[in-house]
C-alpha cells in the first residue's frame, strides 16, 4: 500500500519479497528476491537503495546494525528504535524506564517465574486459583500468535524451551482499546494522527473508527503526547503506532509498539488528507510531512479476515456496486481463515451507518452473504 | 496515475511504453516496450492482457479494429467511439448529426475554403479584413498543437499539403471554459463527475476549480445529461470528457472531447471519494462505479508547466512544507518549457485561498521563488 503512494511522490520503490507472489511484488516496478533474515540479501537491496524501511519487524538486528555499521544505506527506523517493536522485553524495560505508562509486567525465565506473578495478582484480589496473566513470546508474535491467558506456570513450559525468556504482564481490565500513530522525521518533526479507537477479537484488529469516539480533547492531546514522547525517546523514524488500553479509571497503558504503517491506520487511506502509507513515506524519505487532518467528521475501517468464500474478487464487485462510498482494499493474498486478506473503509457523517455499511460490505465479501439485517431477519451484529 | 488505483483494485497492470523512462513504465509492474504505433507491439500486449485501455489518442484505428476483429483484448473504449476524440472532424460531423451544440465549423480542403468561413464569419459583423476563424489539424493535435487563429486561407497553406483537410471553426466568443467528465461501464451505466471550471493560457490548461463557480443546478444538470448523452451515443467506455465554452448568451458548446482520464479531472484524484483515475479503471474493467461526491466544497488544481528549475523535487520538497494540506504530483519528466510536468491540488472551504495556495506552490515548484505577494510586493497575480 505504500506502492501508489511513491509513484505520486516521485519515489522510487524497491520491494524485497520471499517470492513473486507476495503481495508487495504484484504491484512493485522493482523487485528483489530473497528472504528478510537472509542477511546478503538484505545487503544486496541496501547496497542500491538510499533508504531501507520495513512492512514489518522481522528483520534480523544484527543485519540492521551491519548496514548502519557500513553506511550502506539509511536505516529508517533505525535498529536501535526498532529492537523496541521487535522484542516486548526490551520495550517493557525502556518505557518503564522511561517512565511511561505500562501494565504490570514481569521477566519470567521459567514456570516459577509466572507463579510469582499470579502470586502478585492475586494478592490483589480473592481467589488464588482464578487469578490469570497474560504471557507472551517476546519475538515473532503477531495477531495473537505469541500471547496466551494463563492460570499456572505449567501453560507456558514449552515457550520456556523454545523462548529462553518470556514477558508476563497483568490482565488489564480494559473498557476500550486505543491507538495513536505519530509520524516522525529524521531530523526530529513529527505530526500525530488522531487518537482512533480499535476493537480485537481473538487478538486479530476487525474494526476502527476515527476519531475514538467520546474521548475529550484533553486526553486525545495527553495521548498524541504520549505518542510523540515514545517516538522522540526512542528516536523512532516513520510511523509509530502505539496501541493502548484504556480503564474504567481513566488510565492509559502503552500495549504494544509498532514502526510502521499500522491496521489501526488504514482508514486514514481514504480519510484524512494525507494517508499513513504516504506519511510513512514523507518520514523516512525525509519529506515535509503531510497534514493528518481527516476529510469527513468520521472515518470507519473494517478488516476483511479469510472466510467462506474465496473469490474475494465477485465479493467485493458486490459490495462495491451495494456502496458507491465504500473503499475495497484487497491484499491478493489467497484466502485462509481468519487471515488478514484485505479491508474496507468508508468515512462520512454518522459513525454508527458507517460501522453498519463497512460490517455489511466485509460480510458480503468474505461470506458472500448479505447480512441478517438486509435479509430481512432480526438486525443482530455479532460485536456491534 | 493509474497504478496505485490499480493495486487498491487489485488489478494487473502492464503497460506498453516506448521506453523504459516514460512515466507509466518507472512505476509499473510489468512493461512492455514498443510504439503505439507498431501494429506488432499493440497486438502482442493486447494478447496478454483482459482489457486495453489508453492515457492518450494515438493508437491508429486500423490496429484497434484488427483487435476486435480477432478478439484478442476488451478494447475500451472501443474504436468506433475512441475515433472522436482521435479526428475532430468526424467529432464535429457526429455530434452535429446528434444535435448535440457545437461551434459553427466547415470542413475545409484548400485555403478557398478557409476564406468562404472568413466570408460567413464576417457577415455577420462589420469588417471582413478583421475577420478570425480558428483552423485545427483533424487528428495529432494536443495543448495548443495543431490549432491557429488566422485572418486568411494562405495562413494554413502548409496544412493542407500535410493534412489534407482541416476542421475550420468560429472564434467562439466565450466567456469561460467548463469540463462536464462522465464514466461509464461497458453495459451501460453512467455516473458524471460535477462539472468543472477550467482556464487556458496558449490552449494549456493551467487551472481547474471544482465545483464550477456560480452554475446554478439546472445549468450544472443539463451539462452533465449533455455529457452522459454523448457517452451514449458515441458508446464510450471509460471516462468521457467534454471541454465546453460557456458564452455570454447562456449557450454552452462542445469544444473538445477525450476518453481516457483528464487533465481537467485531476482535482478528483484528492478531493473526490473516487479519484477520476480509479473511475476510469473500474469502467473498463466492469467494475461498479464509485461515488464522484467531492470530499470538501471546493477542490482546486493547477498544473506544474516546466519553467526555469529543473530540480523539481527541490521545489516540491518546499511547497510541502509550506503547505501540508497540499498535494505534489510530480510525473517523472524532464523539464522542458511549457511540458506539463506535475500538478498540484488542494481542497477547502474558501476557493479564493485554494486558488492562491496552489498557485503560490506552482510558482515556488517550477521557478523556485516565492511569490510577488509573499516576497511583500504588490499582490498581481498573471491570469487571476
Amino acid at each position: 500500500m505504500m506502492l501508489g503512494p511513491a509513484i505520486e511522490l516521485g519515489l522510487e520503490v524497491t520491494v524485497l519479497a520471499t517470492g513473486p507472489a507476495e503481495s508487495a511484488a504484484q504491484g512493485a516496478a522493482r523487485v528483489r528476491i530473497g528472504r528478510h533474515d537472509d542477511e546478503e540479501a538484505v545487503r544486496a537491496l541496501a547496497d542500491e537503495v538510499d533508504v531501507l524501511t520495513f512492512d514489518h519487524e522481522h528483520v534480523p538486528p544484527p543485519i540492521l546494525h551491519g548496514l548502519v555499521r557500513d553506511g550502506l544505506a539509511a536505516v529508517r527506523p533505525g535498529p536501535d528504535a526498532l529492537v523496541h517493536a521487535q522484542d516486548k522485553l526490551l520495550m517493557r524495560e525502556r518505557l518503564t524506564a522511561l517512565g511511561h505508562p505500562c501494565p504490570r509486567w514481569w521477566r519470567a525465565t521459567g514456570p516459577a517465574d509466572v507463579e510469582a506473578a499470579l502470586d502478585d495478582v492475586a494478592a490483589e484480589g480473592a481467589d488464588r486459583r482464578s487469578a490469570r496473566v497474560v504471557v507472551k513470546t517476546p519475538r515473532g508474535g503477531y495477531d495473537g500468535h505469541g500471547v496466551r491467558v494463563v492460570s499456572s506456570g505449567e501453560d507456558v513450559a514449552d515457550w520456556f524451551t523454545e523462548h529462553g525468556e518470556l514477558l508476563v504482564e497483568e490482565l488489564v481490565p480494559f473498557t476500550r482499546e486505543l491507538s495513536a500513530q505519530v509520524a516522525r522525521r529524521p531530523g526530529g518533526e513529527t505530526v500525530p494522527f488522531e487518537v482512533v479507537r480499535s476493537r480485537q477479537q481473538d487478538g486479530v484488529c476487525f474494526e476502527v473508527i476515527a476519531p475514538a469516539p467520546d474521548l475529550d480533547p484533553a486526553a486525545q492531546r495527553s495521548i498524541q503526547d504520549l505518542a510523540r514522547a515514545i517516538a522522540e525517546d526512542l528516536d523512532v523514524t516513520g510511523m509509530l503506532a502505539v496501541e493502548l488500553f484504556e480503564t474504567a479509571d481513566g488510565r492509559v497503558l502503552v500495549n504494544e509498539l509498532a514502526m510502521r504503517p499500522h491496521n489501526t491506520g488504514h482508514w486514514s487511506m481514504d480519510g484524512a488528507v494525507t494517508g499513513q502509507f504516504e506519511q510513512h513515506l514523507r518520514a523516512v524519505a525525509d519529506l515535509p510531512l503531510g497534514s493528518p487532518a481527516r476529510t469527513a467528521p468520521h472515518a470507519v475501517m473494517v478488516n476483511l479476515l479469510g472466510g467462506s468464500r474465496d473469490d474475494l474478487a465477485a465479493g467485493a464487485r458486490e459490495a462495491m456496486a451495494q456502496d458507491p462510498s465504500l473503499k475495497v482494499h484487497l491484499y491478493g493474498k489467497d484466502v485462509r481463515p481468519g487471515r488478514k486478506v484485505g479491508h474496507v473503509s468508508c468515512a462520512g457523517e454518522d459513525p454508527e451507518e458507517l460501522l453498519a455499511r463497512a460490517h455489511r460490505a466485509e460480510r458480503l465479501i468474505i461470506e458472500g452473504r448479505r447480512s441478517v439485517e438486509d435479509q430481512g431477519g432480526a438486525a443482530t451484529e455479532e460485536n456491534a
